[in-house]
């Protein structure tokens, strides 16, 4: 889950999910695990690639806004949501985004 | 640089460059910092986002398709991506996506 995503050909979606954190951990690290394996069961995910620093970078690959949409209003992802505005990040900002292309080096299927 | 960008109303584009380092330095450090600053003088960029763990992934913003051709095709650049490829990462993966929407929470001028 942390390396590089085995996605397809072009064209799919990508949502960029960029967040500062707060400093207590409130049950986060349990909480982005769980989202991460949930997001995996969820019809027409492709893959996701994350790493934090300072700031966290979190990309999640969809086979279309529908798909996007039903993972945005999943029960328990929706409760993560509401305790991330709350408990978990400082600030956050979502984008959607088409993926048009994409190319690369090296070993895709590093997962 | 670190923080959440600050790109404007949507649409826009986003470069989305996934990758995976090699042990060495190999003068990394010094490169990826040029290349930052590098990017932000370049006409049409609107912002960056980057954080490392394992895999690291860097997301830049752009105004158009053009202007992310004439930042691929920069001279300094150029060598860094030559360099990228013989000594740097292990593996990459860059996607070019077109930011369709975006929302968010929290201050977004952080930078």
């Amino acid at each position: 889950m942390t390396l590089i995503a085995n996605t397809p050909e072009p064209p799919y979606y990508a949502v960029i999910f960029t967040s500062l954190r707060t400093p207590e951990d409130h049950g986060y690290g349990l909480m982005a695990e769980r989202m991460a394996e949930l997001a995996a069961q969820q019809p027409g995910f492709l893959g996701m690639e994350s790493a934090r620093d300072e700031l966290g970078v979190t990309v999640s690959y969809w086979e279309s806004l529908e798909a996007i949409a039903q993972w945005k209003r999943q029960v328990e992802h929706r409760e993560a949501q509401r305790l991330g505005r709350s408990d978990w990040y400082a600030a956050y900002r979502v984008r959607v985004a088409r993926v048009e292309r994409d190319y690369g080096f090296g070993e895709q299927d590093a997962i």
